[in-house]
């Protein structure tokens, strides 16, 4: 992974992100650690201008609002019609009857080079159905060891049916484009007491793969192990008194120091 | 308050906010730190089922908009419907014209639990006059010990009158159903120079009410109370080069590593 | 400078941003770390109201929409009739020709008082041409000793025919009136690698120039030494673990705990 890190440092792609204001300084920063530039921008005026000027596009559901429908759709056709590299994170896809629709919908009009949720997101987003609370996923969607080799089988039919790179995240993350599938077990159960860490890493898998677009499924699985590692390096230098928010800090921090050797060394998955 | 804390770490309400833009990131990250699962969504096609599936509903009337007003009603009659706490923050009431009739509209439209802002902003709200200066109290309207007694009787008078539980924060913090009125002194001046301690309390408080229905009133003193003790605690471990955003993210790392047994040592309240 | 910043710390303007989303809660602890008030506000319903209440009025172009451009221009012309100083930073005026259209719009119809951006983004406001690659100034455009003469020259031009301060900010800052020119070599390189380090200026910006009318020049140089020089003084205390998050984090601090003096010593600069 080593090199795919160095890649994103060296071609510094500029990422166009349609996404939720709550983590979109997150998102910002984290893409600017990583190496690469971000660019927000979501009036359906200007956004095919900035896709077309950017490397990559990051779709985020999040806070989704009408006019960012119809912006996300004009920004996504106009990606594919370029090939770059686009990527849909379906935050919430469960929460509410019409995100649903919106983004099923888009996913009829976009090609999504990779889709990232959790168990449950992607679950309602492959299936149309399944149980969701709020933005996390299902108490009967947790990937552990008994359960991951149905999992993996699952995940690897999902990425052919969608005919994209599916990456899951949770306590151990997969990531399929349907033949092989990464194994990932990076990361501290605190990540998910912050908001906005899967948001951070969609934007990262949109760098990553803009970066190296011949390798976009280890590029999947690089970015996911860079957030995983990034967690868990954040976690060593906590204080006893520093909680979520320095944690949270800490994450950027630690993309921002990173390079290809730290990466490749703290990197833990196997392929199966 | 022992309680009151530790029910809100083990039922782990879902809060549906609709929030301003500013300082929603904080508001998501200080609900994760109590306990609380955030969740925000102000568009008017969305809403209702977002609150449906939460537990309570918190509405700030920061950056204010057409639409945002519209998802306000439907998500507070859509709450109201299903007995969810509902918490109103009314930022900036008096900052125009235009702000204030919404927030009087959504006051007679729906009924709030609590309603939480500085002496200015809640006598704008009750007495529908008042000045103010952008969204800070006015000079006039600050509680100390000189005039304490007398705005305790306000206070109480206020809540009778708006039929809920009336949160006023400042130097001295009151909370009042009416009939009893916590006076709350925990909290430090620095919280006023970071944008968002009072957003994050009003969170705060929607999410301590959700998880202790049959006791509102003290759940929304010990919200108060652990606000103010969060900042309390940040101040404490400031390097001298550590200034106001460091403490911003104290005060969050705070929330994340209080227990029931700090916030009981911590609390300092009387009963009037 | 020293005065300049003193008057800042005891005048406290409220300054009314209608600014990006992405970077809009660093522009208001920035502000309140320096002295001032922030209020957000951006529906066309409440801005004249806002802008009659606040003493100064900043306009940032990223995330537009067409909502906020009618905002902008409420705000503005209302702020004009008032005498409130109006500070533009073009955000991103390269990336689309919709953000552009409606940026040299809001020039012919509103008098800025000052108008901050990087070296291509005045570029293209100024001549209505150039490159761009997001929201970075081009490699081109990168001021430096060997060609600084001419840009002082060029820059003193623009402001002639601006008729408004223009601060230009990368490696090397320039302030200009069209008569004097600031050159001002505060800051570090990392300031780029964080988010809004721009947007937060051109608030700070805002706020020196209304608290100090009289010397809008100095005002904004002082504004941009402040920045630079926060950034110096964050980099000085970052740990080997420490990185992008925390040197943001930092630089509100630095100016939270900056006093006349730290800036009258810490200030580089000359007038050419």
């Amino acid at each position: 992974m080593k090199k795919i890190f160095e890649q994103l440092r060296i071609k510094k792609p500029l990422i166009h992100n349609i996404t939720n204001y709550v983590t979109v300084n997150d998102v910002a920063n984290m893409l600017l650690a990583s190496g690469a530039s971000p660019i927000m921008a979501d009036d359906e005026q200007e956004v095919e201008d900035i896709t077309a000027l950017s490397d990559g596009l990051n779709i985020n559901m999040g806070t989704l609002s009408k006019a960012k429908v119809t912006a996300m759709k004009k920004a996504g056709i106009k990606a594919n019609a370029l090939h770059h590299p686009v990527v849909l994170d379906p935050v919430g896809i469960g929460a509410s009857q019409w995100r649903k629709q919106n983004t099923l919908s888009l996913c009829q009009q976009i090609h999504f080079d990779v889709i990232r949720g959790n168990m449950s997101e992607i679950r309602i987003l492959v299936q149309h159905q399944g149980k969701i609370h709020g933005v996390d996923a299902s108490e009967d969607d947790i990937i552990n060891e008994d359960n991951l080799k149905r999992y993996i089988a699952t995940v690897k039919s999902w990425a052919l049916q969608m005919k994209t790179i599916i990456a899951v995240t949770g306590a151990i993350d997969l990531v399929s484009d349907g033949k092989k599938c990464f194994v990932i077990k990076n990361g501290t159960a605190q990540m998910q007491q912050v908001t906005g860490t899967g948001c951070q890493l969609s934007a990262l898998i949109c760098a990553f793969i803009t970066a190296n677009p011949q390798n976009k499924l280890e590029a999947t699985a690089a970015a996911v192990c860079t957030m995983g590692l990034a967690g868990e390096i954040a976690k060593e230098h906590l204080l006893p008194y520093e909680g979520n928010a320095t944690f949270r800090n800490r994450m950027i921090d630690a993309v921002s120091l990173m390079d290809g050797d730290i990466l490749e060394r703290g990197a833990k998955y196997e392929i199966r």
